[in-house]
């Protein structure tokens, strides 16, 4: 549905990377005028060229500005979206939504939520799930939660970018916590994938069996499925990298420990991302983690 | 397709649990005569009324069968079936052939073909996955591998008991190697469902919303979304039991050890299920290792 020209509200994307560059496509698709700010100068011009608003100064922008998508890869920089030297926070109009996308601790959200509650702005706690391509195609799923108010100012862009919103909470904290919940499974899936396909081969199994007949098993896993043919192709260039999961075990990990919850398997996985990274792959894609695990063993992986 | 009279082979099954039973009945369902053995003279009586073969004395009745069926819990009881005190190989014809397909060291699989052929005896290496449902209606998938004389008297079982064969080589091994690695995936997806959905609870996400948000996010499998139910549930009726996942993780860790290669995530799941049944929960669902998470947290599980 498109909204109405009177209805259409102004957004700002914060992080053109792969994912925040579908869904600012998204946005425009959906006819909502759209600004794209990235670090890369190279990719805000890009964006304007396809469609997107001028980014002009951020401080007179910011004015105009009725929703704020931060796709960023941390916590840090979502802050500093917001209150870094170049900050938005202070010049955003009450009633405008910050909808945070980025993975956090919920501590986090809860914090960026009362702190902008101050001047009247809005926060949506919603973290995005589907990966570039279902990004690009408004396609993915978010974990929300924010109060009414936030949710409905965010609802032309929820319904831009979005197959399925989960609604989980009136306040931020729930869609962060879900997210985080939903990276540990990622992230232990991951690393199992690699896991299992790397001790297949210390059996004697080759690679491509062990895909053909784990995935119709009751062994198998999104990740499994989507990971392994990465590592038959020998293709480890990054949809997702290494270091996003040394990042997003992390805050499962320390998410666990301020709640005195044990998480061994979590922790394990994050361990590998470590080795991965520390060993040079961090920047490869996650399914490099199974490098480390055939050389531990002196095993070889597929080559192309 | 229902074989002629002449082309049927006599088949016997040893163990008559919850797999093994509904195996010999899908053999009972395809017209092949069968035999029941198990530990419970009550599961062999029930088999022979639903039209089972008089087990009769092992010694006479081992020189006619063509097929054995062996599904009992370990390497321990298929080595005592064979070459036990009762053990029927010296009896069997050559030409006969073992279907082995308890989840086994590969190794294992490899001696008791060996010792077998010594007497014309062929062997198929055969585990099973599906459960106990699937096994009753014939649906079964079964890794297999062996020679093509095995694979070729193993046929009309195979058919009976089978809906996807996974044909992996011409000896025995790579069967039972991909079982484990099968079970690596398995066991470390349970214990990685238990833990995130406690840890979620940390969060403050209650277990049916995880589950019902993550098991359409790139962070389920296959075992999140079969075992997070009973734990909604409060249910832990026993499908598959703890003390199944310490025995076959403790095969996965034991394989890998042999081969010198390192599964830390398979060894941190064992630890879960020792603890689970070290906790006294060895024969409850293998779920029920959401307990010690919860336990180790001072979390509620969902009750009913």
């Amino acid at each position: 549905m498109t909204p109405s020209p009177s209805s259409r509200p102004t957004v700002a994307v914060f992080g053109l990377g792969s994912m925040g560059y579908g869904m600012a496509s998204s946005l425009l698709q959906a006819q909502l005028p759209t600004v794209g700010y990235d670090i890369s100068p190279d990719q805000e011009k890009r964006f304007k060229e396809q469609g997107g608003k001028d980014p002009g100064s951020r401080k007179e922008t910011a004015a105009e500005i009725d929703i704020v998508v931060i796709v960023v890869v941390n916590a840090a920089q979502t802050e500093d979206v917001l209150f870094g030297e170049e900050g938005i926070a202070a010049d955003l109009k009450p009633g405008a939504v910050v909808m945070a996308c980025t993975t956090v601790d919920p501590d986090f959200a809860r914090a960026m939520e009362a702190r902008l509650a101050e001047t009247g702005v809005l926060y949506l706690d919603c973290p995005i799930s589907g990966g570039a391509v279902k990004a690009a195609t408004g396609d993915l799923s978010i974990m929300a939660s924010g109060t009414a108010a936030a949710f409905e100012a965010s609802a032309p862009a929820l319904e831009a970018m979005a197959e399925t919103v989960f609604r989980l909470g009136d306040q931020a904290g729930p869609g962060s916590a879900m997210k985080v919940v939903n990276q540990l499974l990622a992230g232990v899936h991951i690393a199992a994938a690699a896991e299992a396909v790397t001790f297949g081969l210390s059996q004697g199994i080759d690679a491509q069996s062990c895909y053909d007949v784990i995935s119709k098993c009751a062994g198998t896993s999104w990740m499994f499925e989507n990971r392994v043919p990465h590592i038959l192709e020998d293709d480890y260039a990054p949809r997702s990298a290494v270091d996003i999961f040394v990042k997003d075990l992390g805050i499962v990990t320390e998410a666990a420990r301020k709640q005195e919850f044990e998480a061994p398997l979590a922790s394990t996985a994050l361990d590998q991302f470590v080795m991965a990274s520390g060993s040079g792959f961090g920047k490869e894609d996650d399914a490099a983690v199974a490098k480390i695990y055939a050389a531990r063993a002196g095993l070889e992986l597929p080559r192309k």
